[in-house]
C-alpha cells in the first residue's frame, strides 16, 4: 500500500498512522495479463488504484471492435465515475494489458472512509479536478490535431505509456487504425 | 445567490446561516451578449457559476476559427480546471451567448472558503467526479456516433441547451459544419 500512501501525500498532508486506518477500506485485486476486472469484481461498483502493471478501459463499438478510451499505469486511478456515482451498470470494460496489482474500493467503503477521514475529500476533489481538466484538453486535441499529430504528440508527452503499450491499443485510444499508425511510424523511421 | 445555495444543497447538507458566510467569497460578474469574461476578469484565475444566461468555452483552431468545447447555462459551473489548478494561462475563451449573471471565485478565495468550511470539498469533489465521468462518455460518443447521431442525440438529451443556443455553435461543439447541420435538419423536417 506504500504507493497509495505516497500518492495521497502528494496532494494532502497525511501521517502514516492515519494511512494505516485508511488501508483497511481497500481490497487487493491481482490480474493476469488479458484478465478483465469483472472476472473478479463488479467493475461498476469499484474505484481502483493501480499499484503495478497497466490497464485499459474500453467499450465495444457498433462494428464489434474494442475501442480504448483510457489507460492506467502505476499511481493512476481508474473507473467509470458516472456508473460509480449513480450505481448504474458501466458501459466500459477494464482489462489488464500486463499483470496488475490493484487496490479497489467500493462506493460504500469510500463513503465510510470519507466519513472517517474527511481530509480525503480534498485528495479526491483535486484528482477529479485535474482529470476533468485534462479531459477538456483531450477533447480540444481530438478536434484540433491531425491524425499524425495525435500519434506523435502521444508518444512525445506520454513516453511511459508509449513504451509499454502495444501499438494497436495506442492506435485505438487515438481513434486511428493500426495500419495507419504502422504507416506513419515507418515513414518517420525511413 | 439563491441559485448557488440550492445547488449546493443538492449535494451536501448546508444551512442558510452557513451559506451566508460562503457568499462573501464570490464576485458578481455581469456580461452582455457576446462579451468575453476576460474583458472583466482574468479567466484563468476564476471558477464561475452561471446564475442566469448562457456561456460557451472555446479555443481558436489553426484555421483561425472558434471551436466550442463546452456550454454552461443556469446552475452550471465552468472554467479551465487545469489552468486554475496550475495557475497557468488558459488556452480557452469564455463568451456570453446571452446576457449573463455569473458568480466568480478565485483560487485564493476558494482555498479560504474550503479552509473555512471543509464540507464544501465534498460538493466540489462530487461535481468534478460527475463532470469527469460525463467527459469520458463524451469521448466514447465522439468515437462511436455518426455525425447525424451526434446532432440528434444532443437535441434529444439536452433540449434546454438546443432550444436557446444558435445552431452554428451547436455544430461547432459537435465538431460538425453549420452547413451539415442545416442539411440534416431540413432532411428530418421534410
Amino acid at each position: 500500500m506504500e504507493e497509495l500512501f505516497h500518492h495521497i501525500q502528494r496532494y494532502i498532508s497525511i501521517s502514516r498512522e492515519e494511512f494505516l486506518e485508511i488501508e483497511h477500506y481497500f481490497d487487493v485485486i491481482k490480474l493476469s495479463k488479458k484478465d478483465h476486472l469483472q472476472q473478479y469484481k463488479n467493475s461498476s461498483e469499484y474505484l481502483f488504484f493501480v499499484v503495478s502493471g497497466c490497464l485499459h478501459m474500453y467499450f465495444i463499438n457498433e462494428k464489434g471492435d474494442n475501442q480504448t478510451v483510457q489507460f492506467a499505469i502505476e499511481n493512476w486511478w481508474m473507473n467509470d465515475p458516472l456508473s460509480f456515482y449513480h450505481s448504474h451498470k458501466t458501459e466500459f470494460y477494464f482489462q489488464a494489458i500486463e499483470g496488475c496489482t490493484i487496490l479497489g474500493i467500493t462506493k460504500q467503503n469510500q463513503e465510510k472512509l470519507l466519513a472517517f477521514n474527511p481530509k480525503i475529500e480534498r485528495y479526491f476533489r483535486t484528482l477529479y479536478q485535474i482529470a476533468y481538466g485534462a479531459a477538456l484538453y483531450r477533447i480540444k486535441y481530438i478536434y484540433e490535431a491531425s491524425k499524425a499529430e495525435r500519434y506523435f504528440h502521444f508518444v512525445q508527452y506520454y513516453p511511459e505509456f508509449a513504451q509499454r503499450i502495444p501499438q494497436y491499443l495506442i492506435a485505438s485510444y487515438l481513434g486511428l487504425s493500426p495500419e495507419y499508425v504502422s504507416e506513419i511510424r515507418s515513414k518517420k523511421l525511413s
